[in-house]
């Protein structure tokens, strides 16, 4: 199967004019085929900010009700999404932003309302890469934003680590894939002060194992918990590394 | 060659819901491939007004500077399209959301400044509709917003009937095209105060008789001229409507 390599970009490199030049001068020289997830949390706040609209995070995770869900839509599907586009053609890559509601590639339900009303916040319910699979195998590079939609007319706001665990999996049937959750630290650190306490390869027993003693960073847990899925549903390989180590440095989940 | 409508929409309709609604369920049952290529400008504007931006129109455009392209970046592509997208999917039509740089399809300069420095706005440079073509024979409806880019990695704010007249030329190789400009009066109007005083059918030669007699508007002369280009450029057809005529009603250019 040909290689296919799925790079997910947090929002603080997306918004650093040099970081994000410096990551896609990286990542379009790997071979094979690619795609590439972003978040882009921090400028919806700053757009909502200047719009006069309040932003509220609970636990990590942004409440977005109508005005905010058009915020994040106009920020993630345009603003972010079209920037990273526009750069990649420049290095003669040709790219396509994607949500999920293009292609219907990715569908949500609304988040239930449980101790929290996170509002417009939808969770994957179905994925469908036959059309994205044809582009990819025309040199197509997908650059996928964080949303999605309901198929009943409404965008969703949804967590960029699960849009790119799901297009890994869904991919795997065709691809060769290796997941690259790529970030500000070198990959999973046993001390997460601590640069050099970098952990080179981790197996799942490893990761329960570190968890148990305490050792695993509680914002880590769900990002790890969310790359062992994904491997166990079939992607060949995850990787959590810094912009540096792209090329294959980083932690390598088996 | 199998038939392609391409229909281009402007930011008022696309504005109001009930319109959007009423537009797209008569667009989806069309028969043969379609296109819809949308505007976008009021929104562009009360946005701008919120994030405390002035919006500075000349002659009708748009004066772009770099705070403003992230303003139309945003709301163009993210913004007014996803929304389209979201509707046509709820319809069950497989809608992909593009600006000029996804898939390369379009690409522009950036204008020359004479009298008039209008910033960050593209004249057309090259199509691509390659990848496009393939996608409308899969079924796949695309969206186009009135976005390119210049290929240096810079998005260029551009205008919609443009887009759609250089979409049709481009298309026309292989597709028998129908252009269709739906805005809100019934068509190309006699006397603009009258809409009972429709001109059911256009030729080169009677435009150019209206306009010497000074019967056709101001605002209508660049918009028939663009009609006509694409006539004379390969477009089978091109219409001038309202969402009532999209069927086949208003003013046929030929």
């Amino acid at each position: 199967m040909e290689k296919l390599t799925i790079i997910k970009v947090g929002g603080a490199l997306v918004e650093d004019a040099v970081a994000l030049s410096d990551l896609l001068d990286r990542f379009v020289v790997l071979s094979g085929a690619k795609v590439l997830v972003h978040g882009g949390g921090r400028r919806a706040t700053d757009v909502a900010d200047r719009m006069g609209l309040h932003t509220q995070m609970i636990e990590g995770r942004r409440v977005t009700d109508l005005a905010m869900l058009e915020v994040v839509t106009m920020v993630y599907g345009g603003g972010v999404n079209k920037n990273i586009v526009a750069k990649l053609q420049e290095r003669g890559v040709n790219a396509l932003g994607l949500t999920g509601a293009d292609l219907n590639y990715m569908q949500a339900t609304r988040r239930a309302v449980k101790a929290v009303d996170y509002g417009y916040v939808g969770d994957i319910s179905s994925v469908n890469v036959e059309l994205v699979s044809l582009l990819l195998e025309r040199g197509v590079l997908p650059v996928l934003a964080p949303l999605s939609h309901d198929g009943k007319g409404c965008m969703l706001n949804v967590n960029a680590d699960t849009i790119a665990a799901e297009a890994a999996v869904a991919l795997s049937s065709m691809f060769d894939v290796e997941l690259i959750y790529c970030f500000e630290k070198p990959g999973v650190l046993r001390n997460s002060d601590d640069d050099n306490s970098l952990i080179p390869k981790m197996q799942k027993a490893d990761f329960e194992k570190l968890r148990a003693e305490g050792a695993i960073h509680a914002g880590m847990i769900p990002k790890l918990e969310n790359c062992f899925s994904a491997i166990e549903r079939g992607v060949s390989r995850v990787r959590i590394c810094n912009v540096a180590g792209i090329e294959g440095d980083g932690t390598l989940l088996i």
